[in-house]
């Protein structure tokens, strides 16, 4: 089997153009198939407020209102989207940047009103592994902006690391899948006042254990439920790093401090 | 050869949803394979407006600063480009959304400052003639937003009639290819004034003439001269119609009014 290495960066990372500079010329050196997922970022909030809209952040997650969905479809879509694929080509990577729309690539479903109604958010329904597999052949390096559609028409805002972890799953048919969660940290931290306590490793039961203490909580638990469900579901490794020292982990360098989530667990038991 | 429809749609059919879903129905019901270019449309401006950004239009063209340049690849290469891809998607036509960045498809050099800074605007320097037709042979149906890019991380403002006809002309090495320019006019009028004097044929002498008298200007003279260019250069056939009507004109009915351009023409004479 080909190796295939999944990379997301959030949100941190792309409002950060140094760091963004950084991680992608990183990226762009990885010799074989790659994919990128990106975040959103803050300028989706500063733009939204520019135009005198609300923003609503409800439980750490956006609320995506008509007005929004247009937001985050002109900011994640477009403006991030577009200059990463731009800055990536200049590197001699040839990027290709995709929403869920773009080819089919993935089709959601608009999340249903429960307590809080998320608006124009979509949990994913459908990857075309198949599709994305053709241009990794092609020699494209697809870049994912966190928007999907639901096959009607409608374009719905999505978490990225749920399509990272997703995608990673969904070609663990077709490729040895390495995946590579890169943030503003060095990992998943023991103490969350000390950023040097990183665990090098992180299994399942800890992790349950250190979400119900509150040491791990908001953006990292999808993070780590999308990560543990891939590694179950056939991705060979799941790393959460600092984006810069993303290199290093690559190549298996010791120096670097980072997170690897491993097995047994218990998610179905 | 096999057959290529390239259709542009211009930025008022852009910004006139009835229209553009209208336009976008008969563009998925072409079976054979087909690309699309599309313009800009209101919506860059009324952001900028909104956002206190100065717009600026100088001889019918916008200068494109470096704000403006964000707000294009936003709106271009973000709302528009997706909600197209979104609607044909729903159509059951496999658009992929690309700006000239993606798959390096156009690559293009910042316009040198003459008499006016046009700002971030690119000229067309090369098509990837090769990476669009591997799109095409995928069932692909490319959707291409009027933003390319200079190999060096910069993303530049392109005219969408250009980049239609140029793609139209590279690809005639590969096909037959028939180029449709689509807008809110029947075609190009001997008479402003006369929305029923479509002429149905126009020879560039014509066209020449009728420039110099001033019933030909603003956008339709690239979008005419551009269009000539691609006839002379290998595109079978370029015809300027209403979006509309551009089921009737792709069949050959002959209720439709449109415009055909004709050779013989004395570009380079």
């Amino acid at each position: 089997m080909a190796d295939l290495i999944v990379a997301k960066i959030g949100g941190k990372v792309v409002s950060n153009l140094a760091m963004l500079d950084k991680f992608l010329r990183q990226f762009s050196d990885i010799t074989g198939k790659k994919i990128l997922v990106h975040g959103g970022g803050a300028k989706a909030s500063s733009l939204a407020k520019s135009l005198g809209l609300s923003v609503q952040i409800v439980e750490g997650r956006r609320i995506t209102d008509r007005a929004m969905l247009d937001i985050v479809t002109m900011v994640y879509g477009g403006l991030i989207n577009k200059q990463i694929v731009a800055t990536l080509q200049s590197c001699g990577c040839d990027a290709l940047g995709l929403t869920g729309a773009d080819g089919n690539i993935i089709q959601a479903d608009k999340r249903k009103v429960d307590e809080i109604d998320f608006g124009f958010v979509g949990d994913i329904s459908c990857i075309n592994s198949n599709r994305i597999h053709q241009l990794l052949t092609m020699g494209i390096t697809p870049a994912i902006a966190p928007l999907t559609h639901n096959g009607r028409g409608l374009l719905l805002n999505t978490n990225a690391d749920t399509i990272a972890a997703t995608i990673a799953r969904e070609m663990s048919s077709w490729y040895k899948v390495r995946l590579y969660s890169c943030f503003e940290k060095s990992g998943v931290l023991e103490s969350t006042d000390d950023p040097d306590s990183v665990l090098r490793s992180l299994s399942y039961n800890q992790f349950q254990e250190m979400k119900n203490s509150g040491v791990i909580a908001d953006g990292m638990i999808p993070k780590l439920d999308t990560g543990f469900e891939a590694l179950q579901n056939g991705v060979y490794s799941v790393s959460i790093c600092l984006a810069e020292d993303f290199e290093e982990v690559i190549k298996g360098e010791i120096k670097a401090n980072y997170t690897q989530l491993i097995l047994p667990k218990s998610i179905n038991v």
